[in-house]
């Protein structure tokens, strides 16, 4: 049985993660669901304002809790069985929906918050967004396949540093690296296409002036996404991956930066 | 005025992130606690057991909460005026402690659980963890410096992948680089230097004698943990980031992997 969730046309989830009003990153939120509502049905997941659980547990089993297991199985059996609760349904339902997904939240300890790294923890369930096998290799559709294939997503993340401080040598480490389980190990795993970061830095010390600008240039932004290229990632099927686990020695030989996953070498 | 907690000699933390009871994990937390306790104060935070709330929001910023402004500043006013709330005040007080932190989670969507992601976005407050200026440099303590200097930090991890898919050239990226955010941008951060990753591989399918091996790996590990020695990245203070922003030129030049932050390259 293959999973499959075909998406909505012209449907939009923007998936935000932010606690306080009157912020920069509502500010985005606001202007940013305004632009794509012109040519998108848009439906949002604020995350604060839902008090959204974030801790995947023994609640999210179904009946019987205390059945013995792996959390992270246990889950995906009780998707089967329609047991998952209810604030996980509703989020799969609008994420299944969706063919473009934003992913709004502020950079904290160079990641996303607590709260928006359990959306995923919590509702891209086994048997939902990944879990079948692929019938010609064998092993789980991943990467660049998977339950949720045929969608996009723009990621939108506010920085409190410069673009220097977490570029390729900054002493951060390079955005692109820090995201690359959201990136690559999340969205590309169930088979989301991510488009270019959308970045703000230097985010806790604009004055008004440059949060409209930025709000600005994010709307512009979301007017022409349609048209971006997607960042292409080595899907597992293309054979990149030696038995399915590590690129084969004759790709990029001698490197072992998270840049080797890219499909764009030539 | 410089931040500083000296820990107290011979106390550790041992951090812990797993719901479930009869889980590997909770075997490696009961034996590998144990094995500690031998030669340490053992203090544990057990974040499901104490139901910690991993959601930084207005509640972490005492009164008043509708003051405008950073969220992260915010916190950090909250910690100087003693209004953090108390199961953050709590956690502070471990950490102050600890001249040892365990860090023990399993591995999910390529990350630490949303839990343990929230226990650093509330516990690492400014003014606590970080916030004082370098005299010298005139920018802030970090990288090697910052409030909680003087601590080693070891980080034990299951994961339901094997040793190549999570290696160096491995599909999912390798380890050290999925989990820098927290390594390098969180404890280095803050002045905790690390240990090598303990990493338990294939851990969904192990039965109760590799359990127990796994087990017995781990107190053997922690019996000469005082031994090791840590993981040696650039601190900030080395003058190896150009405006202590980006690794200088002439250091790995053309080099952008994550691995340039580490001092070891002779």
């Amino acid at each position: 049985m293959t999973i499959t969730h075909p998406p909505k046309p012209g449907t939009a989830l923007w998936l935000y993660a932010h606690p306080r009003r009157g912020s920069l990153n509502e500010h985005l939120f606001r202007s940013g669901t305004e632009a794509l509502s012109a040519r998108y049905e848009v439906m949002t997941s604020d995350l604060h304002a839902q008090e959204f659980d974030p801790v995947l547990s023994n609640r999210d089993l179904g009946e019987p809790t205390d059945k013995p297991g792996n959390i992270v199985e246990l889950a995906g059996e009780a998707y089967s069985r329609g047991q998952l609760p209810a604030d996980v349904r509703e989020e799969q339902a609008k994420l299944a929906a969706a063919e473009l997904l934003i992913v709004q939240f502020p950079l904290w300890w160079y990641g996303p918050p607590a709260i928006l790294k359990g959306w995923f923890d919590r509702v891209l369930t086994n048997g939902f967004a990944y879990g079948d096998l692929d019938p010609e290799l064998g092993v789980p559709r991943r990467y660049g396949d998977g339950g949720l294939i045929g969608r996009r997503a723009l990621i939108v993340v506010t920085a409190g540093e410069d673009a220097r401080s977490i570029g390729p040598r900054g002493i951060s480490g390079d955005l692109e690296s820090l995201l690359f389980p959201l990136i690559h190990g999340t969205l590309w795993y169930v088979g989301i296409e991510t488009l270019d970061l959308h970045v703000v830095y230097d985010a806790d010390g604009l004055d008004p002036a440059a949060v409209d600008l930025e709000a600005q240039r994010l709307q512009d932004r979301l007017r022409t996404i349609d048209t971006e290229p997607v960042r292409r990632f080595r899907r597992l099927r293309d054979g990149d991956y030696q038995e399915t686990r590590a690129l084969r020695g004759d790709l990029l030989p001698g490197r072992t930066d998270l840049g080797i996953h890219l499909a764009d070498h030539g």
